[in-house]
């Protein structure tokens, strides 16, 4: 089955200290797309400008991602500038240029609408319910979100969920969330918010995942040297979603190990600028990491 | 076999945003034998002042800890007085008085010396390497530390580092002795320092070891409400000692495990201001926890 991904298509200048790489392929559906394009077929519905790259089309391409639904429009593509601190766990942003993001309403084609598994990669969230408005009863949706809906647009947001499978958000999020410091007291305060299934993400301390089957740790692969954090979030959610597209059964069957790929998937693009690290693997090095990281849990 | 336990016997008094508890028993070789003795005999090695509760010294007996090794000398006893922050991550001393603890020397019993499994719990380098100095041939030595030893007896503790087989420490101190902030580099240079075993600890995101059966990714278990983490890491290298000191066979073949139960007694720890999280327990609960945190990793 294939996996529809909506979210944000943008070209990211970033800095960290080891380096710097000016208008690099970026954005929320860029980095889950090709992260979820190991495992299965991928539609992505996003906008840019006409001034994106050849070579980031034929990326796309390349993963075999469907792009009906990027919009090709007149005018500057999203572009964001960061800068990242030494321990790679804080970064400030140094410039947001909109573009025709500004204006980008997510219309799906007609083929789109009937898509079983939806990732609502970080984006608004009222931009998310556009596109659950548009679907015919998807069997699992999932959404991720950053700290800025939780500031400028929490009623979307807390509406939003209601109308979830699944919630994804990072530690700090699941915090600024619920006032809540201890995860698993977090956890439960955001299933009474609506989702059945909600995944805290912790960098390099893995994710947690509770669910109707109870509570998961997933752990991280360990990385000696993180090259460029960003979208790894995405790349997490990405690969879980195109895993469980692929499985046979039903989610709980599947969603811890879809959330170990994911691990997998976002190590190899922390190990890179932008999506390098996540572009130049092949299936069969996530296979390996993955029962790497069998080995290294096992107790 | 018996765990031989140096480090401090204190009287704790605690405030957390949960209550207040004061003159608790504490200190790390307090907290590390009750730990321990789960699982295997433990002599304890300390000193405390005639002002030291009987009712404390009784908790120390219900758990068969030897007692040969406390000196109880004239004076007040070692007495701590601290307060975490709301997240409880954070704590700050608000008092510290030394008492009979300023001028201790560890003299080991002649029957403690030939003991195979030594834990130098939290205390001054100077002391562990006193500790050593006493002993034949142990089989197993691991040792624990804090930030102010990092601060102020740094050349003891790297020349100490050179006659351990383990050193365990958590995330910040390495940060602190390494300059590292990525946990998987700091290990790498733990290791040139001298130790064979290296463990990371992360508090509520578990703990790393490094060995020469490479990385372990051990778990924390989960714990909605944290009452008083005060002795959670000493609990923890307190039960991973008891356990390794029983196991038949060889150190890697047993270490993991060590550290999972240490994971779940660590967690006990936390339920309870002090020790009375963890004296409240038996050893099936303990198992409990163990099984309970296989099925919450297993993918």
């Amino acid at each position: 089955m294939s996996v529809l991904i909506v979210g944000s298509t943008a070209l990211d200048s970033i800095k960290t200290p080891k380096g710097e790489n000016p208008r690099l392929l970026g954005g929320s559906a860029s980095h889950a797309a090709v992260a979820a394009s190991f495992f299965s077929p991928v539609k992505l519905v996003g906008v840019v400008g006409d001034d994106f790259p050849k070579a980031y089309l034929d990326l796309y391409k390349r993963h075999r991602i469907d792009l009906e639904g990027l919009q090709i429009l007149p005018g500057k593509t999203f572009h964001w500038s960061g800068e990242y601190e030494v321990n790679m766990n804080h970064r400030r942003t140094l410039l947001t240029e909109l573009g025709v993001f500004e204006s980008f309403t997510p219309t799906l084609p007609k083929g789109h609408q009937a898509s079983s598994f939806v990732l609502l990669a970080n984006i608004a969230p009222a931009l998310q319910h556009h596109v659950l408005d548009q679907m015919r009863r998807p069997r699992f949706v999932v959404a991720d979100t950053m700290d800025l809906w939780l500031n400028i647009a929490l009623n979307d947001l807390l509406r939003l969920m209601k109308r979830l499978d699944a919630f994804v958000l990072n530690d700090s999020e699941a915090h600024q969330l619920t006032k809540e410091d201890n995860a698993f007291a977090a956890l439960k305060k955001i299933h009474r918010l609506g989702p059945k299934y909600v995944v805290i993400k912790k960098g390099s301390h893995g994710s947690i995942l509770s669910g109707p089957k109870g509570i998961f740790i997933c752990p991280a692969y360990p990385l000696g040297k993180v090259v460029d954090p960003t979208g790894a979030g995405d790349a997490f959610v990405g690969a879980m979603m195109g895993y469980l597209a692929t499985a046979k059964g039903s989610i709980d069957d599947h969603i811890r190990r879809a959330m170990v790929f994911g691990s997998v998937v976002a190590s190899f693009c922390c190990e890179g600028f932008g999506l390098q690290g996540t572009t130049r693997i092949k299936r069969a090095q996530i296979n390996q990491r993955v029962k790497e990281l069998e080995r290294l849990t096992k107790f």
